[in-house]
């Protein structure tokens, strides 16, 4: 696949990748427009749709809410004719004048959240942090490993790339304290993670399994979910994180389609060392989707990470089938993460109570200075890339946010 | 106050309650319309006040999403006007027609639900279930006392009363055995909760003190979340509960307005035994939020039980202070809940698994059988009451729901 458009040949928003986002422009800041990545660019999709002679209410929308719906027939169709129009020569007279500068664009949240749910998928970031949070016990609890842990987030709080964070005000107590104290988190935290948003919805009472996942999911995006580590080590026992997480969760403005990550980008994921029940069991399965993301952790513009999603133990097929197993319905604009992508090796993990051991051994950055937790100002930006066809990759933009002094 | 209706003395949807709905009609079941109970009859308020000549869009639309985000002041004039309307003899000719018996509605999920948030606000709940779950522990965690434990459910499967529910599947293993099988819940329980329905939204980043309670808060309904203790108990660690309780979540169709429940039903809350951190300190509030809500709930047709929400150790504004103290903001439509609603004594437990301690005291019903938990066909109803005006109660109707088999 070529694009009559003048391209780098090592751009990240080539023709295969289309990534969806909702944008506008300066002249217009009300007018929310769904637009695909290509290049430097963003497509107008709806003004192309029009102008091509083929307008498409999906692509007329002020989010990608009805396109999330319609389900992946729609997403086949429309994702085709987006390919033509910024392929097909005969196309380009009409088509180029609805390109807009990226540069010139605000980028939106893209679609209405309905749940958010955070899993727990990476083996080392579980083992990691059950080092850290529970230091007497076996660091993977004895379900770890026979389905893939998650819990319910706060969908009001997920924020677009660029939201800045507010630090969380809450009680903190450490564990030598009696008591708890309130004021701003001293130890704030990020983590690296990978967003699937859920396009055509279920039925309650019927379970998703692990086969249809492409059929209910949309697309890939990129998720910070800020953690305040001291006030969520003192809530969390025993209903799970709560205001430790809830202030915010960043999400990349761009979501890159799944069409878009098969198949170069799909991967055998690791062993099952304990034989998961059939709901889960994807050994046999001949596109289990493990996918090869490759993610990266600025923070300041210092690269201080670089994990690696390969290596998740769950994929996001089991993820969706367990989250529904029970009878939960999905809805289109449902968000679930894949929880902390951390590596086996220093210098890929997801967060930095990881990465700089609960603040004993600080990450350094550019500038001299060094981290164990964010101090107010920090910016943290986290992005990823894929395999694409023929040795290209593809690239999910980003998700960045910086941290603002708390509010008393 | 009075109305022009002849209602018996007893009436728990007297003037003075004027609880809010979304019901339609057999001849236009397509056509939500928003209503008022009064005695055995809704009130279509839109047409009501079309017919006084005062046509308002806050009450024109299919369902209460307008009304919640118009904030106290829209919500006062409200419910001034129908209540004037209601009793002011000279409205009677043009109002009553637009009344319309309960008996031939069917009513409505009434409101979008934003985010589900499930706290854990009884003292006595909270010491049965961690005697249960962790046996070999101090009942209550050490942060018990010292903020209202709360998690994030999920807010697409929040069901109105009527709605079947369907047995949930999931993995269940009991502590005796070594690995978890999969299948239907065989330890199926209900929660009686309380539900306050957030109006008006706040920002992100900004903190919303308990005085602020009434001016983000539109209204109480009941819940019952249903709870798969053996999926929860298998789960819980360390994320919370997730599958246990994401299958369905049943709300009362009628949101009874805060103002109906000021002063009559207010109550000082428990003595606080530990000092609570400022922003959740109530010894001095002028009026704090505790609520003499009388619960009772029955299986099929047998009460079973009657939990006192009047000692809940937490009130809902120290519910709403804590969840936005990190700055998360709340939207109109957020649900939060109680949590279990049980007593100190037998027979005022929430929930099957205290009344019954975990099935071995089975509770006998009226047919001469007994129930550990809840089997195929059992209907589960919660009804409450607080007291009103001049020694009257106010209701706030019911939520059922009954269990259907487990799909394969």
């Amino acid at each position: 696949m070529t694009t009559w458009l003048d391209l780098p040949e090592d751009t990240l928003f080539g023709i295969d990748n289309l990534p969806y986002g909702v944008f506008s422009t300066a002249d217009d800041p009300q007018r929310r427009r769904l637009g695909v990545a290509i290049g430097p660019w963003v497509l107008d999709a709806g003004a192309a749709a029009r102008a091509v002679g083929s307008p498409d209410p999906l692509l007329e929308a002020a989010s990608l809410d009805p396109l999330l719906a319609a389900g992946r027939a729609a997403w086949t169709r429309v994702r085709d004719a987006l390919t033509r129009w910024l392929s097909e020569p005969a196309f380009r007279a009409v088509v180029e004048p609805c390109l807009v500068p990226r540069a010139d664009v605000a980028l939106h949240l893209p679609f209405t959240v309905g749940d958010y749910v955070d899993f727990y998928a990476s083996e080392h970031h579980a083992t990691n942090l059950g080092r850290l949070f529970r230091p007497d016990s076996e660091p993977l609890t004895p379900n770890w490993k026979h389905l893939p842990i998650g819990y319910h987030g706060r969908s009001g709080t997920v924020v677009v790339s660029g939201t800045p964070i507010v630090r969380p005000n809450g009680q903190r107590k450490a564990p030598t304290e009696a008591v708890p104290s309130f004021g701003p988190s001293r130890r704030l935290d990020i983590e690296a993670e990978v967003g699937f948003v859920v396009g055509a919805g279920s039925e309650l009472g019927t379970a998703v399994p692990m086969a249809d996942f492409a059929e209910h999911v949309f697309g890939v995006c990129l998720v910070n979910d800020w953690s305040a580590r001291d006030i969520q080590g003192w809530e969390y026992v025993p209903l799970g994180p709560f205001l430790g997480k809830s202030f915010a969760t960043s999400v990349s403005p761009w979501v890159v389609p799944l069409d878009a990550l098969a198949p170069a980008a799909r991967v055998a994921p690791p062993a099952r060392d304990v034989e998961p029940l059939p709901y889960l069991d994807d050994r046999d399965a001949k596109e289990p989707w493990g996918l090869d993301l490759a993610l990266e952790v600025r923070l300041n513009g210092t690269v201080i990470s670089r994990p690696p999603f390969a290596g998740m133990y769950w994929t996001p097929a089991q993820m969706l089938a367990h989250m529904t197993v029970n009878g939960a319905s999905v809805r289109p604009g449902d968000l679930y993460a894949s929880g902390t992508v951390s590596g086996p090796d220093r210098g890929t993990e997801g967060a930095l109570i990881e990465l700089t051991w609960n603040g004993e051994r600080p990450t350094e950055l550019g500038d001299g200075t060094s981290r164990g937790f964010l101090e107010d100002g920090d910016e943290v930006t986290i992005t990823a890339t894929a395999p694409g066809p023929n040795g290209r990759r593809l690239g999910f933009g980003e998700v960045t946010g910086r941290v603002l002094p708390a509010r008393s």
